[in-house]
């Protein structure tokens, strides 16, 4: 092994070490490349345990596999690859100015020796305040930890389960756990929705109904105080109430593993992650870092962010080996693109939410939607709930929040691409897309989003659809079907319809109006005309059918 | 109706003239709007014609209503919209000086003032050269086109229909004409293979795959030469094959309807299509042309182009109603996205093909890709298979071709995004998606093409899935399983394993070598590894599964 090749040692085989790794192989064979894991079994596809357990994928081993069916373990990575991955060992320490890094495995201690160290140490779950070790409080992160789940609930030992935490791992969990089985869950949130670091509240909501109509028995803005466990089982006191269960999940989120870095002296950023500049280095020289321990450079909001997520992860591997062979590759801003599926609602978001954008800008506004993601006449067409954020001085939109059973990533990618870029409302209603009735109405709900946004900012004003209804008379434009199904129950209510509005504009003369309707557009019209005919009037943003809740059923 | 307000006429009735008309009323309530149109019934969404037949949407009527159930009428756009339509008039002459349009109905003719006159004339499928007047022969683009085809399968009269051309809407027609209906369907196509404006042979043929596994009759590179009809049938003859049915729908395609333009001095643009500047102005002051019947700019050839969509024409109704208003607004360059439904499959595009390529760049290459749209355990992932056209010499991606039974459209509106904006493919590489096992992979398919492309210019070469097999030893490297379940029909193969192959080397070692696998990824990473070790060494694009054309089953 005394080769004068380079030699290059990586830190952790998931996705940002592993595809690192093989790129770098790939593009210098000569390199000496060894990846150092501490778990025996690794490369699991991650982000696919919750569906192992939900059944909806067959087995765990399958994670482990290749599309052509090769099971990924150092073997395969050593014959097909061409690098080396010592599993079972923990690297303990780094020696930068020595160019080494201490590893222990269960024969003892050895050193390596490396030209470049990349680090990709992960993120691991966060922990409660005060949560106790005991086999009833588990975390879901590890394969064991899915192995453990996948046992007791085979095993019928899981009546009740107690997740802690509406996040993107809860909200699965939450799933997964009534899919297949017969189990009980409760979701507790110390939030006032789930999914708040990338919802606001009343786009929350929306997913909230969808856990309850599935039922999930979910309680928000309810902080966890206390959680004891004994041999019979668990008890989670939240927000002053007592919940007991067999099992306690926690679930609040993923933190940078980082001690090694720290260790080393390699500085941390803001937000506790490793800090890394737009070509993966850290500040000491000769090592590296990608993945889940990073910070990204955040579009949006000018800073960096902690963005755990196995997209980010592969493309930061694939870009350090390019740079590490010396090639032109920098990674750029992210725009935090991101979505869970939660049953059959579909939820993506990308940018900031307006609770975030508030910190950053001065002007913060935003439009609520009920659209559909193909023509209405499509059989298929399904709801899309969108949620967009502009900044209203700029006209750059911040975020775009969806929801539904609709196709929304495919809209939250197209934002992804804009967002980054500092697009504005009036370029991104410009949006082009493959249109044809079975993909795509005419008009993309993105490119509708940002028109109802310009539209906001000409004095067509929306009323959010969780605010409570302003002193305003309220004047229902909808056919009168929809008013006597679906009756308005507030007080003041004049219901014309749109069609017949022009006709009876005696009515309405001289007042100040809030009109409502089904999903928004109508109501904005008509807004727009007793605007123009002297009344001051607003719309209900996102109609009844937000304000209401009428979600994606099952 | 001597008011002084601005008086704008619109010819046309479709989605730009109606978008434009409703946007201007809305934005200035007093302006004096009148919409002429030839048909009395009108605002048909026509792009679901083909879906009416299908049985997909469950009426004619549909397309005409609003989601919320509100009829499409002069009534309803006087009622809702606030603008008058002149509903059975046909628009004959522009006096552009005089700034009056005659329009002649069943009454007689009558003249309209303007201050400002919209073009929305559309488009109007092609001619077959020589192709006779008879009830047999039909175009299929009105809605009685629709009514007329409708009575006849009902009626059982169209036991065998020939459809002259496999552009979209005559690939649309095949599957509709099948769906429901005992018709049998011959498809004839001049071009090698289905689609030829918007995709590459090799793509085109794995539709033609689709097209026969569906059990139509589909016969490429046969130009009509000959059609007739009679009281017993239609015959057509193509290519010299003679075919005989109950009747011939022509589908060759649309041209812009600039009669009236012309015949007012307005100038046309080499496409034939009225020429508009970014704000949509004709040559002639204060005539205005949108839709079906205007060029665009095309971002790609930076020329212009005819693309007759629903979704250019209603932004342009929309950009119009701005600039007439007097808002800061034009209508970007198109990077021409487009999408079709082929039976189980999706076919989508972007920019130009290789063939269109060439005419403007001049170092065109191409690379093709056999992946999935979600993580290969996902069960419900399904393929794509994907056509990336660059230039080599500035690295600018041109065209991206997608078909598969799997999600393509949502990776065409993506590339759409990027493509208008001259795109490299270092940076289309490192495209953020929303990532989450149930929607996407955590590479992209879209940047999984770039990367390919990119590989491609370290040298890693694809061979075209069409081409024919140069004098190479073929190396296949699929695993012995795949190998015996699908084997190769070639002479001078040897069959290595990728696994096994460093073990091997010896076996391999200095000769040429054409590898191949299923899909791609593996043989490109062989041939790299053979190059490395100075073996000449190239892959085929897209797998066998690209070259044997392995579509989505019904």
């Amino acid at each position: 092994m005394a080769s004068k090749a380079r030699r290059i040692t990586i830190v952790g085989a998931s996705a940002a070490g592993l595809r690192c790794a093989a790129r770098l192989a790939r593009l210098e064979p000569d390199l000496n490349i060894t990846v150092v894991e501490s778990e025996e079994s690794f490369s699991y596809a991650a982000c696919g345990f919750p569906y192992v357990l939900s059944g909806d994928v067959e087995g765990l081993e399958k994670l482990r596999h290749t599309g052509d069916g090769a099971l990924r373990d150092a073997s395969y990575f050593a014959a097909v690859k061409g690098f080396e991955v010592l599993a079972g060992f923990r690297a303990v320490e780094i020696r930068p100015a020595a160019h080494r890094l201490v590893i222990q495995g269960v024969a003892g201690t050895r050193e390596l020796e490396w030209d470049e160290l990349v680090l990709a140490t992960g993120a691991r779950p966060r922990r409660c305040a005060g949560q106790p070790e005991h086999p009833r409080i588990r975390m879901f992160h590890r394969a064991d930890d899915l192995r453990v789940l996948q046992d007791k609930l085979s095993g019928k030992e899981l009546g009740k389960v107690v997740i802690i935490g509406a996040g993107f791992l809860g909200c699965e969990l939450a799933e997964s756990l009534t899919a297949i089985w017969d189990t009980q869950v409760t979701l507790v949130e110390a939030a006032q929705a789930p999914l708040s670091k990338v919802l606001d509240p009343e786009v929350g909501k929306l997913v909230a109904a969808v856990l309850r109509q599935n039922e999930i028995e979910l309680l928000t803005s309810r902080p966890v105080e206390k959680i004891e466990a004994n041999e019979g089982g668990v008890r989670v006191t939240a927000g002053g109430r007592v919940l007991e269960a067999d099992l306690a999940i926690v679930a609040v989120g993923l933190e940078p593993a980082v001690d090694l870095a720290v260790d080393a002296g390699v500085v941390l950023g803001p937000t506790g992650a490793i800090a890394v500049s737009d070509q993966l280095a850290t500040s000491v020289p000769h090592i590296w870092a990608v993945g889940d321990c990073v910070e990204v450079a955040h579009a949006l909001t000018g800073g960096p962010a902690h963005l755990p997520l196995g997209s980010l992860a592969n493309r930061q591997g694939r870009t350090l080996a390019n740079v590490l062979t010396g090639r032109a590759d920098s990674f750029p801003q992210v725009a935090g693109a991101f979505a869970v599926k939660v049953f059959d609602c579909q939820v993506a978001t990308v940018g900031i939410t307006r609770q975030q954008a508030r910190k950053h800008f001065d002007s913060v506004r935003s439009v609520w939607l009920s659209s559909r993601d193909r023509p209405h006449y499509w059989p298929e067409a399904k709801d899309i709930y969108s949620h967009l954020v502009y900044d209203a001085s700029s006209q750059r939109v911040l975020g775009v929040q969806m929801v539904g059973a609709g196709d929304v990533t495919k809209r939250i990618d197209l934002a992804a691409q804009w967002l980054a870029q500092g697009v504005t409302l009036g370029r991104l209603g410009q949006l082009e897309h493959a249109y044809s009735p079975p993909f795509a109405p005419a008009i993309d709900p993105l490119a509708e989003a940002a028109f109802v946004a310009l539209n906001q900012e000409e004095g067509v004003e929306a009323l959010s659809p969780e605010a409570p209804f302003p002193d305003l008379d309220i004047l229902d434009v909808r056919h009168p079907q929809e008013s006597q199904a679906r009756p308005l129950e507030a007080k003041r209510v004049t219901c014309i319809p749109q069609e017949a509005l022009r006709q009876r504009f005696h009515e309405v003369k001289g007042r100040g109006w809030l009109v409502v309707c089904e999903r928004g557009p109508r109501s904005a019209e008509v807004a727009r005309l007793l605007q123009a005919n002297g009344m001051p009037a607003c719309y209900l943003g996102g109609g009844l059918r937000w304000r209401n809740r009428i979600t994606p059923m099952p």
